[in-house]
């Protein structure tokens, strides 16, 4: 398109008049040839321009009906005469590939979407699957002098690339037999089709591979890597399957917010750019903040509770958190959306997990209301089993875990934390005793909490603090804080902290603080274990891990 | 509370029998006097301790009326006789300040908020001011046999640190005279008084003088410089005009959120860990990424994209951005929230602008419905006029925009940028001849966007970009994207951008995309001018400039 010579004029095919050189007998004989065979060209051409002119009535508009949209059309012009295409669609509005249906029959209508595959019959005929997010439509390309539709034009989408984008104009009609492989249950009778945009013609990666179940796979059909997927990711992400995934993400921050809103929660974002090294630890992400040394958040915690002792009193936030761990696991990332809530409490920290146990069946509700569509589409690649939660959330302590556990023969230090074959373990034998799969466990042992748990009050090897679990593998961690300056000063210098660097956050407790506590979960986590997902690189949009920083 | 003596033996009176040392008769006469003192402490404690016992009934039932709530009661203990406040709120619900009113008349109640103020009327009574977020209630200490409030009590009350945390049992009761200085118009006739949490003694920042409006500070009264307040942070937020901001910056995502997903957007989040150096230019935080160099995103402006080539079509994004500018305005920061859209488009970059002059008047709609008091409590701080704007958004050319300063007198460049003088002049007349604070300016120079910005089909000079203007401040830019990949090649080549750096960008070009665009605004900015503040740092939580990384 913008790929025009630099130089037109060189392979001009006229001789150079201007010369004033001698001609030879020779040379003159072979000018008048070359003159000769110039002036039949031109007849021709003329022939053939007279041909068209006669024909313009149907040939011209034959032609029209296709072709390849110029970028300058699609530079917003307002001329309607600016080409084919903006002639075409002037005065018309797209339809949404999955808003196809049966009633609309006979209409005309106007489609964008990518060509997903095209499957020739004839040099008249073939068949155009045009898929747009998830869905798919069918549109029969078929010679007809009626609907204008020449040979050139089949050939013309014939050879369009797949993925390109395209905009058909046709009839809704309804095949006789049920199309299969497509999402919608009429097929398109095309009477124009241009194309916006022309993909590649060899693709590093198709969506129809990377669409393929594990199944399909094994019965020999090609799949693609997972390291093909993410280096192309913008085309891994169009399937069926991601387009669901993405959609289920979001509709998680939908209810998360809901929820929380109706409950007086407010939204805020605290900096993600730290003096110091956030919570301690070495798993930081350091750099240089105009000379002063600096490090990525590896939680809004600190600041989460500020915001309680800066009257918030109920807040919660959804933003990046960075985790600069050597972690090459299904489960792990060192960028990733965190989830976090932190409220005043009034008198014990079961007010958090109630807010915990209501919340989160909430969200799961809300997606088996509205995801439907999405849920079956990453089921035909991933299947998994919905996830069984009860309406009111089991709580067991953790001794009660443990005790489980020991009846079952699995012996696990009753002051220590839980591994995570353990806890997938106490999953299958919640599940199976509860017929639930989602359950918090609380009291933790202090010892395996950070040093800002608050401890129990009846026992200080134990702690006002919860996990929570989804299909055995933990995913929230929550806990009533200490909120006494004092107490806190001496629990992080236990855990080995300079308190020099955490000097802000200990003293914001020093003017005023509630009682408090929150929790925190990773959005990824969610989607990939309500899906029953085995890695959290397929619920990450662009994930980061130790190897990985692009795209 | 956790500060007990470490050797309280140490401390003891009693003389060291075990010594086996000789004793001298002056010394033997000095130790009888000293037994003597001892026996007579003795006698004085136990007839003490009589008199309490025989005064039990009404005594003691007084002194269990008021008093420090221990950490132990506050560590969620289930025991309702861990101390004196665990057993008087046991049973009970808290009411929030703001729901306190004159319906409620002869109502016990339970509230917990800060010691605001307290004026001293007598040793008898005094009036304490209990705030909880932004609202105020007057609660009366009086002492009352039938109240069981003694002298003591009044006296506990009267010694209460600011901003301490209280819990205050009382009966509703209607004051005779209007209260002022308090949101609710009833008062609370106290019985039962504790303090959950105290604050120190002297604070560094006092609510009061954080709250003061600059005609008060004019007047002589108090005031609290911006950096102790940004350093005092935690403090400084508890003030009604602050409580009312981040309510409102809450509310703007409400409205940003309900407006998109209704138009069939959903919310992603793009990494902020880049590889290379994000669009391009100097003004990058760098970090070691696991040994690659890495930075942080200055906008998802590529991911945004990225997923539009991923057949999301409709995206937007709610996150951190991050900026290393040595700015040092009030408009900018080097942390900020960057509310993004992304969207493909059907024809012409309008439906970009038609997005955005449906969506902020919706938000501003929003707002003026929801955070009538939260406008009202920032104002009496702040004053500010209502926003003014159109409910179908104005759009002017930028030749429009520079024709009318033209003839106001003013020049500007008509292929260059406008600079903040010219904007905010420009604003005025928009203001004047149009009765609008809010419109849109299209058409931008080619040659003062990014490179990613799609040409005019008729003249290149020009662009299909716009800005987004409030109060005479540039506040959103948007525009069409180029999505061919040479014409983006071409361009970020003549922008001086090494391609190589962003070849996975371009790429996503390359395996079919749709024609797009979308836009990006600060959400701080969005509350800044909205309510007419005077600097973004009154509008971000805890705010990181070239100077400032703490709190």
């Amino acid at each position: 398109m913008s790929s025009e010579p630099e130089n037109p004029s060189s392979s001009t095919a006229t001789p150079p008049e201007e010369s004033g050189e001698k001609i030879s007998k020779k040379a003159a004989k072979k000018e008048a040839a070359k003159l000769e065979k110039l002036r039949r060209r031109q007849e021709k051409e003329e022939e053939a321009s007279r041909k068209t002119a006669s024909l313009s009535i149907e040939e011209e508009s034959f032609s029209r009906s296709y072709g390849d949209v110029t970028l300058n059309e699609l530079k917003s012009t307002e001329d309607p005469k600016a080409g084919k295409w903006r002639e075409a669609v002037e005065g018309k509005e797209w339809t949404d590939v999955r808003e196809l249906v049966e009633a609309m029959e006979g209409t005309e209508v106007l489609i964008r979407g990518r060509v997903h595959t095209y499957r020739h019959v004839s040099s008249k005929k073939g068949f155009l699957i045009v898929r747009q997010k998830g869905s798919k439509v069918q549109c029969v390309v078929a010679e007809s002098k009626e609907n204008h539709v020449s040979v050139d034009m089949v050939k013309f989408v014939r050879q369009m690339n797949s993925e390109s984008f395209v905009d058909v104009i046709g009839y809704v009609v309804l095949p006789k037999d049920p199309v299969t492989g497509t999402t919608q249950q009429v097929e398109i009778q095309v009477r124009k089709v241009y194309c916006v945009n022309s993909a590649l013609q060899m693709l590093p990666l198709y969506v129809e591979d990377a669409a393929r179940s594990e199944a399909d796979i094994q019965a020999g059909k090609p799949g693609a890597n997972q390291d093909t997927r993410l280096n192309f990711r913008v085309i891994d992400l169009r399937t069926p399957a991601n387009q669901g995934i993405f959609s289920i993400q979001s509709w998680i921050q939908i209810g998360w917010r809901e929820c929380l809103l109706r409950k007086g929660f407010i939204e805020i974002h605290s900096p993600k750019l730290l003096a110091g090294s956030s919570e301690g630890g070495s798993a930081v992400f350091r750099l240089d903040y105009k000379g002063q040394p600096a490090c990525l958040a590896q939680s809004p915690q600190l600041h989460k509770q500020m915001a309680i002792c800066a009257d918030f009193e109920r807040v919660f936030e959804v933003g990046a958190v960075y985790r600069a761990e050597d972690s090459f696991t299904h489960r792990h990332l060192c960028e990733f959306i965190g989830l976090d809530v932190e409220m005043a409490i009034h008198k014990h920290y079961s007010e958090i997990m109630d807010l915990v146990g209501e919340l989160f069946p909430f969200i799961f509700n809300k997606i088996n209301e509205n995801c439907q569509k999405e849920l079956e589409a990453i089921r035909k690649q991933y299947p998994f089993q919905p996830l069984k939660f009860l309406p009111k959330t089991l709580k067991l302590t953790f001794a009660e875990g443990i005790q489980m556990l020991k009846e079952a023969g699995v012996q696990a230090d009753p002051l220590g934390d839980l591994n995570t074959e353990t806890e997938r373990k106490l999953g299958e034998l919640v599940r199976e005793k509860y017929d639930t799969e989602f359950y918090i466990l609380h009291r933790y042992p202090s010892a395996v909490r950070p040093f800002y748990t608050m401890p129990c009050a009846d026992d200080p090897n134990y702690s006002n603090s919860f996990d929570v679990f989804i299909r055995g593998e933990e995913i929230i961690s929550g806990a009533q804080r200490v909120h006494d300056p004092e107490l806190l000063t001496e629990q992080a210098k236990r855990f080995g902290i300079d308190v020099e660097t955490i000097k802000t956050y200990i003293d914001s407790f020093r003017y005023g603080a509630p009682p408090h506590g929150g929790f925190g979960v990773g959005l990824e986590r969610v989607v990939m274990l309500f899906c029953g997902l085995n890695n959290i690189r397929k619920t990450s949009l662009f994930s980061r891990d130790p190897l990985r920083l692009a795209p």
